[in-house]
C-alpha cells in the first residue's frame, strides 16, 4: 500500500496442504499414494536395489514401482546411484527430507501394526449393523 | 507339534504392513487414500459436519467424502453421532485410535509444508534434466 513503509517486501511463505494450489498438498498427495508410501518404508530399512524393492513391497508391478520411485526422486526425496559397473548397479536411498517423511509414515504404520485387533473389531461391527 | 509342552496355544499375532493379507496394510492404504488423509487431517482439529469437512478439505466431492467417511467409520477411526433434532444433526469425530493416526499425518504434513521450497527446488532440478 502506497505511503506504508511497514509493508514487508517480500510476501510470507504460507503453505497448507489443504489448499489444492499448495506444493505441500501435491507432495503430501505423493507420499501417501499407495506404492509410493511403501516404497519410502522400505527405504526407511537403507538402500534398495530396485529388484529388492520389488520383493518387499508385496503386489507392486515393475511399471507401478518404476513410477513411485521417479516420484519420489522428483519430490528430492530419494537419491538414484548408478555405479559404474557391467551391469550397473542401481541403489535408491533416501535423501535427509525423504528420511524425515519416511519416519513419519513408519510412525503411522506402527500405530495400524500394533492396533490390528481394534479394527478388526470395528470392521466386524460394522459389518454386522 | 505332538509332545512340545512348550508350544504355545495361541499363535502369536504377527502384523506387517508390507504384507498384502495383513489388516495393517488395508488400514494404511485406508488412512493414506487421497481423501481419507485430508478428512483425517480436518478432523484432529476438532469434530465437523459433513458440510464443513467439505469446506476445509479442498476439492472433495460429496460421493468421495460419503466413502472416505464411511471407511474411516468402519476400521473405527471415527464416530458418527446423530443428534435428534430437526433436521438431524450429524457430526464426526475422531476416536482414540483416529486421533493417533491423525497425529502422525499432522507430523507428515508439517514436514512438507515446512519442505516447500526445497521440494519446489527439486522438481525444478528434476524437470530441468
Amino acid at each position: 500500500m502506497e505511503g506504508n513503509e511497514a509493508a514487508d517486501p517480500s510476501p510470507a511463505l504460507v503453505t497448507d496442504v489443504f489448499a489444492r494450489a499448495c506444493t505441500s498438498r501435491a507432495a503430501f498427495e505423493d507420499v501417501t499414494s499407495r506404492w509410493s508410501s511403501l516404497v519410502l518404508l522400505a527405504l526407511a530399512e537403507g538402500p534398495h536395489r530396485f529388484g529388492e524393492l520389488r520383493r518387499r513391497v508385496e503386489g507392486v508391478s515393475e511399471r507401478m514401482l518404476a513410477q513411485a520411485l521417479r516420484g519420489l526422486e522428483r519430490d528430492g526425496l530419494l537419491t538414484r546411484d548408478v555405479a559404474g559397473t557391467i551391469p550397473p548397479r542401481v541403489d535408491y536411498a533416501l535423501t535427509p527430507l525423504g528420511t524425515r517423511v519416511a519416519e513419519g509414515l513408519r510412525g503411522l504404520a506402527d500405530v495400524l501394526e500394533g492396533a490390528v485387533p481394534e479394527i478388526d473389531r470395528a470392521r466386524l461391527d460394522y459389518d454386522a449393523r
